[in-house]
């Protein structure tokens, strides 16, 4: 098969530029092309539940509205994701947002009250806002836990729906899942990932969110109030998501544990039917962040004879510019 | 200041190359030169609580004894780590091992029943033998809970002895950092981390441990056991060790969870006061793993003027290169 | 000023595309915006010389034709490339192609008579036309030099046309840049990025030409044939061309030579005006193919005040975007 | 065969270190221990012809006096550097020096009249020195072709002494190769490269040497003075040496023009019969500068079945740790 030279020529479409990537078929571009390719497969195929993991700073970075989108459209099964990028998107939600152009200065940075993530910039005026909403809302959910009586936690049983909370009668111990979904339903945000998320029934999974100014903010609440965060209850409901799904298909936005969780979930039915990697990272370290997806296949959390691309590239071009192809990939 | 240039003899000790490198005092060299002095000054200045981060397959990789040594010396303070570094160090303690030289064809070491992580591969048989002795330390643990009336869960106090557990009385519920200090104290293997960790007092935390073989074991357990693996509590601790410290340095190998836990949590006293950092991860996508550590700063967590050393390169080649030389240059 | 989030509809052009990267204004998407940003600007500044610097594998990687029509558009001033890319025109040019999906088994490969660059395929059915092919072209060349007696070099005369090629009288010495234009001359193949120079009057100079398969094909010949390639000459035409021009930019796709001796010709008038660079190398080594563009400010390789944008990223995904999307910001 | 975990201690040589490296037997210290082994394979080999590549800015970064001392031990035959690291060689020889710490501010580097390399700095009336010193040098050189008239170009010749200057008896026409052994021979500076090569008789290619302060001085020196630098010509001595050696390895620092010329001469006679690469490049973008070795066995640039070790590294950390370690491993 021969590589196709590309052609680019004025008024293409995305879709346009996307074909002469697929047809050129090798490199940096014939990986964009099959990755593309096989998100529209994943997207219009109505058996497969798609996971989405991603990792980094997606939303500071510019993809909160392309999340928050695949969610309202249900083209996503499941969410998971850092406490960070939770943690962004509630700021956003409670009136702060995201700068740039400050400079990398990270001394005057400090003074001057800004936290800086590579060229994106945060206020700290904008965090008191989100210390004080996000506190109220913890406060909500606990009194809301208190008061019920009719919450527990009942392990044994396959729960249908994987989304509804489900709360231990004796104390206040709640899953992260669970917390994320009880905030989603209190946020007045229609841009927000986790409003969104909760409405359209789609779980979010976070199982490092202790480790972000949420998780802070959580521990500082946790001072003085009675709340349990149960670090392994999300692994029922997403068992009974992998074991409930005819196949499975992830696209993989950065390594670390959002990429992990996907995969190793999954484990648990013999692994992924499809998968979509983008980052940066390489595989010389052995870690799981860089590692090629083909390695999942030895352990059983992609399937042999699963379709994988991986794609070494920066996510905030890579992933709008394929997602914006499929979007017309499929409608033709 | 002058570029002196590097003279190599035979017979030369990692502190001459050492000394080489930091003479020469720039690119690689340089830097690695510099995170040995820092590292020495680190390990040999009594004030300072080290907390070491090891994200990445450092332990199937070659480092398990190294780090094993350092808690054995009490040179560090606190361990922050992977789930699957846990899960390889358990492996090691039960039997197991990690092997080399079976090749990258995925799907045949899928039928070997081999799992790969880049050069390195596991057993399905190790596995085997690591899932019953696992199940049958957390049934220990989840007993000695259910039995002990002494235990509970007391936020408002300060803890003196931060590695000592603390249960809650009415239910199973159990930090991370206490559930590894209690399968630290049933292990019987002198190499083993966990073990030696218990033995001296050096507290592991693990925030997302539940992604990894040693968490779906867990999952697993709970399912038909109770206990509650409670994700905040940890943070009560490593504020108390961070209070406690007149001066906090860290050893961050790798990026991810373990890097960002170490940071966040020093962020309550404004920041480290001194960092080595070893990684290839770099910083042009935003993610904290491969962010610059000066970055820390704008966020205070890192101080102003701390002092802050990055390398770029293969923590299994540089770690063990700086580590040695800092013992020589410590007894010097 | 704000991170804007990006929003992604469908049938969205590429020039849509790209405004959502630029308002986004962040890491690789805000980076991206800004390369499209500089280049419409030096594609339509008539007072601007466009220097372009091609390294890698970009012509068997599927950039042939868009680096042909730049230049058939004039949209370039002087093409800066490796032995190998010209190797690669040539061979298109002759017949042969570039070939995909042989797999990775690099011995299986050389008894099947293919080279292996990346994912691309070369075969040596091709080399061989390739070969008797350029022999020929390169008899026809050396027969002109000789049996012509108006050609010299004067390198004290400040040459006018600085594509005309000048040779020396006594001998069969022949400039770089004169062997490529009287190539080009020869060939026929309307898709030749060397036949499109030579009649678009485009210089292209590649100082490492002797390192390819061309190279090796000109070293064959002159063991046999009275002819030199002078490594100088170039720079006097060269040179000119900086002088002549008002302001000159520089598209710098990918390191090594090309990226190096555009910025160092520039270095006699100060350095250049705007430069674009699109590489997957980084700093850390110091190397001069990841060097940040503003480390050529020092130098004076980069005017003090230049507008210089960097992205890290594979050139055969970013280069067809930016031109794409550049070509429609100049008709708006 | 298992993964050796690395045991350090106090007191330890580098071949300690290395020792364990090799043992350990993965990641990246698996392949130093291996590339270590293999170095000291070559070195010991009487057979073997050994060249090394040297790209990237190894003599400013503090490898100059390491490449001197194997060029007087006579541990390689055969140096191909860039441009580049010549120069900086020869600036030293001067008197001039590298300087480090005065910050990355490009615009006031420039004003201070500092060049950055990196983290490495020149300064200006270094560089005057050494363009008064080199055109003297080259003035020299061309004066003394002008006298002779014993010298002449024969290409059909197999010429026995390959470092052995030949020139053309009609013109002013040297290789590169022979321009660097006459400045070698008039160098006063016991620590330079080019003097010990000269003295040694290990010839030094550059095949992209015009690219640099050398390169722009002998352009400027052309415009007054009749010389011509052959570009071909170094292919006939680099031939009769590939085909005079029974084996061939490479050490390969870094890519680029050096890495692929010592490949692209070895592809006369097969390939390299063994080969080291250390370099920060990856292979994603099909660029040679990080196409893994084994890529070269399907061109015949190295042998089918010959030894390749391929480190993942910064070359100022990697190089003098293995060429420390192998001299002791010879000797032992």
């Amino acid at each position: 098969m021969n590589v196709n030279q590309m052609n680019i020529e004025e008024n293409m479409s995305v879709l346009d530029l996307m074909n002469e990537f697929y047809s050129s078929g090798v490199l940096g571009a014939g990986r964009v092309g099959r990755s593309c390719e096989l998100l529209s497969d994943m997207l219009s195929n109505d058996d497969m539940k798609v996971f989405m993991s991603v990792a980094g700073p997606l939303v500071p970075g510019g993809l909160r509205n392309i999340i928050a989108r695949m969610i309202k459209n249900k083209e996503i099964d499941v969410l998971i994701t850092s406490g960070a990028n939770i943690t962004h998107d509630l700021l956003e939600s409670f009136g702060g947002s995201h700068y740039r152009e400050y400079g990398f200065d990270d001394e005057k940075l400090n003074e001057a009250g800004m936290g800086r993530i590579g060229d994106i910039y945060t206020k700290s005026e904008d965090f008191e806002v989100f210390e004080k909403e996000i506190i109220n809302l913890f406060s909500k959910i606990a009194n809301s836990i208190d008061d019920s009586n009719k919450i527990n936690i009942d392990n044994s049983t396959n729960m249908v729906d994987s989304n509804k909370p489900n709360y231990n009668e004796n104390s206040n111990i709640i899953s992260i899942k669970d917390l994320l979904y009880e905030i989603g339903l209190l946020i007045e945000d229609d841009n927000s990932i986790l409003k969104l998320a909760a409405e359209n029934n789609i779980p979010i999974f976070a199982p490092g969110i202790i480790d972000s100014m949420f998780g802070l903010q959580l521990w500082m609440f946790t001072q003085e109030n009675n709340l349990v965060l149960d670090a392994i209850a999300d692994m029922h409901d997403l068992s009974d998501i992998v074991f409930g799904a005819d196949e499975v298909g992830a696209i993989l936005l950065g390594g670390g544990l959002p990429k992990h969780y996907t995969l190793a979930s999954n484990l648990l039915k013999g692994g992924v039917d499809a998968a979509i990697q983008i980052t940066m990272d390489r595989s010389e370290t052995g870690s799981l962040s860089g590692a090629p997806l083909e390695e999942a296949k030895s352990w059983s959390k992609a399937k042999c004879g699963s379709n994988l691309v991986s794609v070494v590239g920066d996510i905030t071009i890579i992933f709008p510019l394929i997602y914006a192809a499929a979007l017309d990939k499929i409608n033709k």
